[in-house]
């Protein structure tokens, strides 16, 4: 007997849940959990549900595809240990953060590696016997330096998500498009309040009385991609910029360690350049 | 064509969902929203989905009770204006953001009365057109007194709700099974914290640095009614507890309107001194 | 022996708590509370102090001014109820929240008038026994419209607050400027995010998994006066934007609320377009 | 020039502001914030300033003694690193956030060494070259065990906080009396709601809609001692206990980490069994 998680993005029609649910009968299966959702704007279908059964889950999948409409986007996954790489820069706490999750055995994946473009954090990192590697930016253009993080990246094969732990730098397109989806980003700040460079700084500035932090996926346009989770924090005037970042980042680290944990658990649908979690 | 709400629970077995989706397949009815819960340590299944069809609530009632487990509990309800009696003792906050969101149009609720063992409160009532119902406590004892409000209240046919919008009076097992699962309170403390008599003045005492609200249903033993919705301030030091009632009432009133707007809307289910709330 | 709230604004030097404590100590004043506050970047000094004495207020005002610097801006302020304006369109729940704290004796004000563009709140304030003034915009340009507003408000001396409830027009330069730093108002998000109209449908389209509303000062450049308060709450997918706009509307009625109440006592100064809250 | 920050606890009474202002102005020192605090009820006054200036720390505290009336405690610190022992039993998490932060150079604190019942976490501090000792308590009585860990305290010198990082063991009077207002723990619930054995199943049997978690120094009185910090996080029907203990462990951690960065910052005054957080 094994748990499977069944995910299903289609056109909403009626029906469908009746279809997946006698499906789900047929096969005997016992359901753990069943989550749905109708975009009505859209006419889009979501369901999300975990099952435990005697099955083939290949099997399982091609039956609901012949019941379900062809628009029907189905996956019926068995749990297992997802790949992420992670891109750093000299910033301790969000990558520290995942380091101990990962330690403690709270995230269902192998970190691959980190990949970052100094070398500060690689002696944390290779206290857990994670692969660390400098690539420098140095005396490079962005296209040089992302030409060699790309080429990095493709010696790990099967990569499931990259997760950007306070990545400081702007990746272009073309890193975006060969990793669609994969790429989950922290952003200091609520968004879309403080798109781009130095948020804290831009918050003090206006005089805000919270500030946040939200992850996402990197889509081509800087902090815009799709939202995972937000959260924020309350201060008050008696905060300059530097006690801003310095209390941000306990809600850095949590929002993006959530997300981590979000898409590790196959809960994240993305549509129309929003998310659906179940 | 018109809305219905439908409700089930039910001890938990396979193919309930399966039933219940495909009796909605078969009545041709539109799903727009579809909850489900499965407590695994009391095998319990719950369910609520608001669907849309031309269709007599009584067959489908029928229906779902021809397919589902005799033990199945099944409602099917087209809403409608929930018929409630408010009962307050002296304190304006709680009562007057209900009496104000009734006046906008936000609650699918008709305000019977107000019952309160003061006048103070008259006045304001009195200026939204609602009986005001003095039945003060003096010179009597808790069940002479508590004879007179269930006398009153017997005058009101079909009660849905009562709601407790910081009424000081505790109220005896006699009372409260008369209107079982029907009695909304408002606590003004995060419970289990703080039981009893002046929350506040408890919560200063102990040093806390957080304080907050809770609104339950209300049973035979005080304050320990199954919890529908809490909420929580941050406090510090400078704060005595008076200065904690006034930042307090903030929360009271939105936990409490909360709870109500929740039980108007047929979105909870209570079981093993529990809610479940979709 | 009365209370009175003593406000110094002034540039940081050395020894201004000094002079201060010690004319309190000289005027055998009792210290109830004193919050202090130095903007190093800006070289601001902050002081608000609750004191209590036999003392003439306008004498210990000279004082103070004759031992501290020329720059200081100090205020000795006798508690007493200040006159505000509410201006409002449709929406209800701001408003009633207002009107609800005023008749519980919750505010330190007296609401002279509630001026709005439509007819439809009249019902609820005239309840209230408060003057409720229509001006229509109908068939007027903005300049024409405001004009009569300007007028009416003219008719109320000692205005200390225009507090705006959601009053969903656009004020222009001049208005702001006749009122400086005495317009309130609640914008339905956590500014800087969604500036402008429908804030709602734009944190909808977004994708944001919470949404926000902001008090501030009203300033020449539409919602990017001084912030006062500000207060989130989490959503996510399932909500639609009327679905936000109905749960904002607690969160709104709230920030607003505590803003008057910040301003009504004294707490907030106002400097490069920021607050400072004590 | 030096910074120091300067702790006075006292007797309410007219004119202490005055003194400590005026001391701080004849010894030139610049004042880079101020917090004061009187308990009115019991009379008593805090206060704490961050100063900087060319001084001598003793002679300074030994000025303030002398011009402040004798009841008062004066502490005039020069901020260093503190030395930290750290309790822990099985869980990662509550240590590993500690452990990163130290890393980062987020606390001013030496972690001297962890002490724990198992052996299990000693893989992981030894990473970051701290002492890890293991004290078993297999075998041996509570006074017998605890005999040991206090045996090995004695080996460190100047230990100016213990940190119980979800130390699963209660200590005696005896343990507690010797660290007197040292000892910081992590209740995992909101006290006073869920004192004592596993507060998450607690929690779930009473169908709380919050959980939270607790800092607080360490009394006679299991998890009654004086509350430093305090958090919580919102849950549904659907969090089972050890649901609530995964999603609790975030809240956990964040909140004994800001208690331990409060101590360091000698930010915390503890009297009366509560604490005065500046």
């Amino acid at each position: 007997m094994s748990q499977y998680r069944v995910l299903i993005h289609a056109n909403d029609e009626k029906g469908l849940v009746f279809k997946v649910s006698s499906t789900f009968y047929n096969y005997n299966l016992n359901i753990l959990s069943n989550s749905e959702f109708v975009d009505k704007e859209n006419n889009k279908f979501f369901m999300r549900s975990v099952v435990d059964g005697d099955i083939n889950p290949y099997e399982l999948q091609q039956t609901l595809k012949d019941i379900l409409p062809e628009s029907a986007n189905i996956e019926v996954i068995e749990p297992k240990k997802k790949n992420i790489i992670i891109m750093a820069t000299k910033e301790m706490h969000a990558l520290g953060d995942i380091l101990i999750r990962h330690e403690a055995g709270e995230l269902e994946a192998n970190i691959l590696a980190v990949i970052s473009n100094y070398s500060d954090l690689g002696s944390l990192v290779s206290k857990f016997n994670i692969p660390y590697v400098t690539i420098s930016h140095e005396g490079l253009d962005r296209a040089e330096h992302e030409n060699k993080v790309l080429e990095c990246l493709r010696e790990y094969k099967d990569i499931d998500y990259i997760v950007l732990a306070k990545y400081m730098r702007i990746l272009t397109a073309r890193f975006v498009e060969a990793y669609e989806d994969k790429i989950i980003n922290i952003h200091h700040s609520f968004l879309p309040a403080f798109i781009g460079a130095n948020p804290y700084k831009q918050a003090y500035d206006r005089g805000v009385k919270i500030i946040g932090a939200t992850s996402h996926f990197v889509n081509n346009n800087l902090d815009e991609g799709p939202i995972i989770s937000q959260e924020v924090i309350h201060i008050d005037h008696a905060y300059g910029w530097k006690d801003m970042q310095r209390k941000g980042k306990d809600v850095e680290k949590i929002v993006l360690s959530r997300a981590l944990k979000l898409a590790l658990e196959d809960r994240i649908f993305v549509y129309a350049n929003k998310t659906v979690i179940f």
